[in-house]
């Protein structure tokens, strides 16, 4: 098969995390080696630096700031939340996309993100052939929920895993210091799927864990989370620590934290805004209890606290990026990079693949329901023995005065043509 | 001086830190070692414990185990808010405090914690001394709010100022990742102090800390505080992160959270429990400016995350326990230890010495205002200088199965005599 020979661009989109910019490195590190790829651009915010003719030109970074890019939390090239509208609806962008890959021959073209990431790589990959432009899309996964399709996980949920785990045991400790009675209600990151609020079970098999945990997968009912505090508070000295996931939802669907308060804001892909449902039940259970209770929200530092990265996570986002070049420029294209797991040896690998596109866009993994046991209150063994392997092995920025030194980009931005 | 022959007690109170317990394993190795030392006690839930006749055989315990306390968060022995009454309004509590140290013959007793502890040495030593019961009674400093008078710096700090400043430069990375306007407020803790908030500058030195910082040592104006942000917005393409104490206050005293709610619960000291004052200020600027706002708390992370501890904090914490041991040993009571910089050799040297408690006791120490800068809004290169020696090295448990292996104490309680 013949080469095909153009530049590469590559976003960065959604929500941030601990390892995307590692996939950045794999992708900017491999297609700097590729004689086919012309020249390596990133685009500044995603979709709308394509749009705006905003992108860096790669090639006059540092190697070594771009290695220190594995280590570095966040999109260093910038985040977007930008859904393309459908073709049959607005053509605007879709037209103005293929003016911009033809006047800077871009030939390759990789988008790092999660499910509305896919769904942007899909119809631009579709648009693209249907005008006749040839050009390889590949989608690299990125999410901490790890609800993509068709990968056994996503890179950035391994790290935020970790976080999610060794916080849980922290605060465990804390929570537990006084011999008086104390409830603690933490909240994790989580619409749909409840992976991150599941990795908190990793905790319990340090002994160090949750005593209950409720993830969206299940339906809630207050009047049984009531129920079932009470029971460990007798169980437990008066102690209990809950964790949920933002997005836990009553039988009828409707969000615990939209009956709390109807006036919940909504992003830009019309996603609600969650986030105070944790301080909303540590606040009944004050009532119910009347004891010292404590809401605590992990918040952005899930997502973004690189410190705590998992080294299986920083290399396996860094091979994905890679592996997105790779296929890319061997033929492949509308797929999306998957990881797949090998315990063929007993021990735990992770190898890359590829699926359609298409079908990991807008498509939600979730935790699934034989693992959730205890009556929806805990996580099984199988579960464990999912995620432990993800979160292996520590990884982080050289400090510098005690600091993480993060990379620094010089981000020249590519001439307007 | 003939040595003082009897056993020791030692508890641990008030909050927990990253560190307290390394000050523990100092404690407990040193008294081991001493001959004159015939047992080593551990008060289950501090002066409590004592009261209640609760303590652990520490000779019991792993030596292995008794390391890892060093990077074991939060009080091991569990912890107590418990104020001891002023002796002349109701003397029950030292009388029994005298019964129980004469029945175990406890003529050493080591209290770990901050101000309110050492009031709790200081009276304890005063009793004693005027019941002629010789006994050495030593504070050993502990708070991640850094407010003891006395000594330079205090355990516990150091490590909760690397938390909070490796947070903020990873989440000033993740705030500022999309191109539209978006106001992060942060929170952290201290009520009359700032130190804690303070160390979020020591992430500006590296081009990743917040816009604007507000200490509780300098009256809060929301009207000035919309100014200086909407300022900001302008400065910096509608992006600003701001880093407030949990104990900002108006002009008259009034704390900002107070005013958002009245209804603030108090702890067992009197003092008010605050917070959410992040949530308030983030929802006035939603309010002012109209744009994408986030409030984050630190909550009780940045006082246990010890996977993010300093070592040198870890190693003056441990330290500090010894050197009560010595101390006392060698004839010194009613001493609190203190951290002392020596910075003679042109390098941050930290030696101990020690102070009398009665000063230490509720006495707070505040940021200097000579070191607050910018209209109250910055620190300054003198706070850096104070800070960044105390946030150095890294020190953290042992990982076991990709999560922190803590010190399992047995905890063996003395029989009851």
């Amino acid at each position: 098969m013949e080469k095909l020979v153009g530049a590469c661009m590559f976003g960065q989109s959604g929500g941030p995390s601990s390892v995307i910019n590692s996939s950045a490195a794999g992708v900017f590190t491999e297609a700097l080696k590729q004689d086919c790829i012309t020249a390596v651009y990133g685009a500044a915010h995603g979709i709308k630096g394509v749009l705006n003719e905003e992108f860096y030109d790669i090639s006059k970074e540092d190697m070594s700031e771009l290695m220190l890019l594995k280590n570095t939390p966040s999109s260093a090239l910038g985040s977007v939340r930008y859904k393309l509208k459908a073709e049959k609806v607005d053509d605007t962008d879709y037209k103005r996309l293929l003016e911009v890959f033809k006047k800077y021959n871009i030939r390759y073209f990789f988008y790092n993100g999660g499910n509305d990431s896919m769904d942007t790589c899909n119809k631009v990959s579709k648009y693209m052939k249907k005008s006749g432009w040839e050009c390889r899309v590949m989608g690299v996964p990125k999410t901490i929920d790890n609800d993509l399709f068709g990968t056994d996980h996503c890179p950035g949920y391994g790290s935020a895993a970790k976080y999610v785990a060794t916080t849980t045991m922290e605060l465990k400790l804390d929570a537990t210091v006084y011999d008086t009675p104390m409830i603690t209600v933490v909240e994790a990151m989580g619409r749909h799927a409840g992976w991150l609020t599941a990795a908190s079970a990793l905790a319990c098999a340090k002994g160090l864990g949750p005593d209950l945990i409720y993830l969206p997968e299940v339906p809630f009912s207050t009047d049984k989370f009531l129920a079932d505090v009470d029971k460990k508070m007798k169980e437990n000295n008066g102690k209990c620590m809950v964790v949920i996931s933002e997005g836990i939802s009553d039988e009828n669907g409707t969000l615990i934290a939209e009956k709390i308060n109807e006036n919940v804001a909504k992003d830009s892909f019309g996603h609600a805004q969650l986030g105070g449902v944790g301080t909303a039940l540590a606040n009944l259970c004050k009532e119910k209890f009347g004891c010292k209770t404590r809401a605590i929200e992990f918040s952005l530092m899930q997502r973004c606290g690189a410190h705590l990265a998992s080294k299986a996570d920083v290399e396996e986002a860094f091979k994905a990026g890679a592996a997105a070049v790779k296929y890319a420029v061997n033929g492949k294209t509308d797929k999306m990079v998957i990881l797949k797991r090998d315990t063929a040896s007993g021990k735990y690998k992770c190898k890359v693949g590829v699926m359609d596109v298409a079908k990991a866009a807008n498509t939600e993994k979730k935790v699934p329901l034989e693992w959730i046991i205890n009556d929806g209150t805990m996580l099984s063994q199988d579960f464990i023995d999912y995620a432990l392997p993800l979160i292996q092995g520590d990884s982080k920025a050289p400090l510098e005065d005690g600091l993480p030194r993060f990379a620094k980009l010089k981000k020249v931005f590519v001439e307007k043509k």
